[in-house]
């Protein structure tokens, strides 16, 4: 049976491959999606998430949107530098009109109703700000008893953020909201920028993508040549990280974590110049990964091996496991 | 000709080894010497310093006391688990009353004085918290037009901090007055712990300074007895991080930075858990490091080579380069 998986994004290329990659694998079912503010707009990534499950022939899983503002201050227009200025590199997805209606009820209200719904065996997997699941979080409290891990893309523990000296994008773009989430009492997965920057997609995978016959999975191969045109800056050649599909490869089992200490973690919600920042309290970790007694966030910051190829394979074999594709191709 | 050195320290056991090497080192002169809060009281740490000239035979450097609190808040009793109750690993050296008096001015009253006695030759290397640097620069704001360069041991770039999660112990004991000095328009070089604790003393390292004829370099491997305990838990066996003694190096050049880029810092003097953190912006170098336009404080991220054999060599031929020290030995 596969586990079912509520998954929050702002999509966002990397939010693209990491929903094709969820879509893609067997150990998981998404009951259902929302939406929020981040690289894009709350409502663009609805349309976006819509747009893409139209090419998998997937329009049977629900997408709502949710927050369109942080908790604090305004969404302030996303990263059109990097995602371009749709979310999906630029890229044209005709759509079937009747297909692309978000559900009526907000992301929040829908990541609750599915904890009722699949009690003790519920999934999140967050690759946005987290707005959503601190507002679920404000409506239900009792939410993370029936939750069984998250697995949230965010932070930077001990290399340098990327919308600050110290704040990474998901997390420095509602703060308030990531230490909500960090110190509820639920098992979190953090993907942070430490590992997230060290597994890279090259050029070669890139074509790869691009050659394939499902539709969706050229859609991201394409997407992911205006992405390739960010990363030069950070990496010296056309490539990119794999934030948000890392943390998909993790929750689902693809990848497995190498160092991955549990341990205290605060975000920073001061004004000061470390707001944003995942603080992590990784002392004493210098003769080997050590779990701290109570800490409920585990920081992960190496992977068994690299998830290009991982990825790259199962984008390519999407035909064979996804019976909801057929038809799309 | 010897280059002027005011010498700012809590002296500390890895402060007497700094001492020690810079006693030893024909560069540079020390002019004079402040203490401050910190590993000791500035009382304490005073009295350490003038225990230790007296037994290099240097009662000629003049000691002043410095400041006994940060600039806010209050002193908080030290390390005595790092450096011992006295500061320096509980050996006891005997004083002669008559050489150990500090000099009437305070710390910051003896930096301005040296800065107008050797203008734009003097340099400052400050191996504790930054109280008494942040005081002469109230008392005086021209002091940087006069002062070559600060090299300040303290901080944490991208590795944990030693006190709090982000908060290396120098800085986050002082950060109002560390946000003062890296403020500041001097050049200024931060050793942070990012290579202080890769630069390793060994047993075999600490046996070799025991067995000197010289009574300082004695005194310093005997000390170190008592930190290697603490160090233990870091490492996993008995050795020390060479924090002060590697900014000592580096201000000296008997040490070389192998990757010193020059970046925006920033202290957060906050309260919230950023507080005391030297938020560096190291965005942008995963290339190589890259000096930002306009960045008055270059942070030593590695050095060329392992400081400890030249801190062995050069605390071993002390006899043959300080001219003061034959009569003491």
């Amino acid at each position: 049976m596969p586990r079912p998986v509520y998954f929050d994004c702002d999509t966002g290329i990397d939010d693209s491959m990491a929903l094709a990659y969820l879509l893609a694998s067997p150990e998981v079912e998404l009951v259902g999606i929302g939406s929020v503010h981040g690289n894009v707009s709350a409502a663009q990534g609805a349309g976006n998430t819509l747009a893409l499950l139209q090419l998998a022939g997937r329009g049977d899983v629900p997408v709502a949107v949710g927050c369109g503002d942080p908790l604090v201050g305004e969404f302030a227009g996303g990263a059109p530098h990097v995602h371009g200025s749709n979310g999906i590199g630029e890229i044209e997805v005709e759509l079937d009109e009747a297909a692309r209606m978000p559900v009526a009820e907000d992301a929040a209200d829908m990541l609750l109703r599915l904890s009722n719904e699949h009690p003790g065996e519920l999934e999140i997997i967050a690759v946005g700000p987290l707005t959503n699941l601190a507002v679920a979080l404000q409506r239900d409290p009792s939410l993370p008893e029936r939750i069984v891990r998250v697995t949230a893309m965010g932070g930077a523990a001990l290399v340098p953020g990327n919308i600050t000296c110290v704040a990474e994008a998901n997390i420095g773009h509602d703060p308030e909201a990531a230490q909500a989430v960090v110190s509820a009492a639920w098992p979190v997965t953090l993907v942070p920028l430490d590992t997230t920057l060290e597994n890279v997609l090259e050029e070669a995978d890139r074509e790869k993508l691009c050659a394939s016959r499902h539709p969706l999975t050229r859609a991201v191969g394409e997407m992911l040549d205006f992405y390739f045109d960010f990363y030069v800056a950070e990496y010296g050649r056309r490539c990119s990280a794999l934030h948000d599909p890392l943390a998909a490869a993790l929750a689902v089992g693809g990848m497995r974590p190498r160092v991955a200490p549990a341990v205290p973690v605060e975000v920073d919600v001061t004004d000061g110049p470390g707001r944003g920042q995942t603080v992590c309290d990784l002392r004493g970790q210098r003769q080997g990964p050590v779990d701290r007694p109570g800490a409920n966030v585990r920081v992960v910051l190496a992977t068994e091996g690299q998830l290009a190829p991982h990825m790259v394979e199962r984008l390519l074999s999407f035909e064979t496991v996804s019976p909801g594709v057929h038809a799309a191709v």
